[in-house]
């Protein structure tokens, strides 16, 4: 049996990149696994960062990292789906892997060096997260863990949790393996500064649920070709993000025309853009009306993530009930 | 209102220090507080020592360290009794304060600088061990902690973190006060090296469920003043711990006679020490026969614990609750 875990970070409306990066393999992956898929909004892991997170809005991201996975055509009824804080057992299995885990190797990871590096005063979460990372995954026996490249780290150090456990208590968990979607492509911010990402702001995101006019206008300013000055200039599509964003979304003739037109000075960049406008919106059309369709609806949202959140404590449970027994706690 | 809260580790069989420094004070603070006083047999925390941490002797540990309990007169029916363990909250409540609590506090604390100091590699658990303290009392909303000396620093840690999350997400939790028993004296060891402590081994020990038999024989060879060579020799009772014991073992006149005799000689070092094997006798066999009579109904005390936990658990309910809809998890 294989199973496969993602968690999702509840930060606010996801964007294209994390579509094609993640959340796109996610539906892929529940056809395949179905109710041995589990996905799950990590919004205990959002009280580690004390920047981002905002007791007024975590609930809200929440739910609408729910609705936009949902929307995207993740089915609910499928596979599992939930929140990490309607689960406590992963914060109890956290606390056994806690003490089967020295200080040394947390400290050692360069996420970790990375953020707490920035801080004045470095919160023990950041710390912990990959303790509680490896809780996450292992509760449910997982094996397969869909993560981005920054990942492979805290999937090593949940394999040596998972030995660690199995070493001192009998075996118990598999050492779950990263794998890494080959779609993840690195999708160019829209402002033409580096990597699309929340943390740059709204000019370098492409919203999924963004208002299509509001998409038209960042694309229309979108930096293309620095070399091509005038119409007449013949361009690069090598070094232009929007022919990044026509691979995504435009269909092959199109892609192809633009390859070659672009280089002849065939098709102006105005012109370029606004058939990418038509792949975004053909694109994005149905997910956004499905996301308007089950924003009608919030309760039906948390009527799945409860439903999600019974059907991963029930999984749990015996994995709970096994680790309880082998650590040694006193059984009633 | 006022609620104590106070953690019992599950060290084993509890030893005369354990009683006369805390469990005989949980009897008396019991009576006063009734179902506001409660007991958490803390195996969770016993996790943190991996020396003494022994999968197969944990649940029989926090079985004892409930029915010595029991035997000294705390009424489980009338105080809140219970093994950490069963109350799964208590790790929900800590995941969340370690996102409250820098690194570098943890770094600072004396208990975690000697016992890392020790160990060639340290588990997280040792570092993240005042927090799960602070989870322990804060989720009762306990006000008055009895404790160790030793504990000044860990409750000085926890009021800090009740600080840090009223002010982050309002006015939650009371800022809880250690109180020190007065009668926690310094019990020395049997073999007069220093303060009786199980770490020390059985030679340092007078167990409270210790056969009698045994009890005389570690009595019998007991270091006395050493300057007492010859019955002869007068003595000084206070350099002896015969003397010491019979402070907490002996009636008034016994003590008084004790006093004055050993001075001049006129008691012998033997004699004392029967004299002083009366008033132990007369103090441990009530609880040896009360603990005996339990130990004929294990599921007794199972029962008591799976009944405490259901108590901690109402109590701890609407606090997590709060605590959940402050920190802005989505409610389903």
């Amino acid at each position: 049996m294989s199973r496969v875990f993602s968690g999702i970070q509840p930060t606010g409306e996801p964007h294209i990149g994390n579509y094609f990066g993640a959340m796109r393999n996610y539906v892929t992956l529940g056809e395949q696994y179905g109710k041995d898929s589990i996905y799950c909004v990590v919004d205990l892991h959002a009280l580690t960062n004390p920047a981002a997170f905002d007791p007024r809005l975590l609930a809200r991201r929440t739910y609408e990292m729910a609705l936009a996975n949902f929307a995207v055509g993740l089915d609910p009824s499928r596979v599992v789906f939930f929140a990490q804080s309607h689960v406590p057992e992963h914060q109890e299995l956290s606390w056994i892997f806690t003490n089967l885990t020295p200080v040394g190797e947390l400290e050692r990871m360069t996420q970790y060096k990375d953020k707490a590096g920035q801080l004045e005063s470095v919160p023990a979460g950041l710390l912990m997260y990959p303790v509680l990372m490896a809780a996450d995954i292992l509760l449910y026996k997982a094996d397969t863990v869909p993560v981005g490249e920054d990942q492979t780290q805290h999937i090593e150090l949940t394999r040596e949790i998972a030995r660690r456990f199995n070493h001192t208590f009998g075996e118990t968990f598999p050492e779950p393996k990263a794998v890494y979607n080959k779609d993840a492509l690195r999708i160019p911010g829209v402002d033409g500064h580096g990597k699309m990402s929340k943390s740059k702001g709204e000019n370098s995101t492409l919203g999924l649920l963004e208002d299509l006019g509001s998409i038209w206008q960042k694309l229309r300013v979108a930096p293309t070709d620095p070399a091509r000055v005038r119409r007449t200039d013949p361009g690069n599509p090598d070094v232009c993000l929007i022919f990044d964003y026509h691979k995504l979304f435009s269909d092959l003739p199109t892609i192809e025309m633009v390859n070659v037109e672009c280089r002849r000075a065939g098709i102006g960049c105005v012109d370029c853009k606004k058939r990418l406008m038509e792949g975004v919106t053909a694109a994005l059309s149905p997910i956004q009306e499905r996301a308007a369709e089950l924003a009608r609806n919030p309760d039906d949202i948390r009527d799945a993530l409860a439903q999600g959140a019974k059907e991963a404590r029930a999984i749990a449970a015996p994995v709970m009930e096994e680790v309880r027994e082998k650590v040694g706690f006193l059984k009633l």
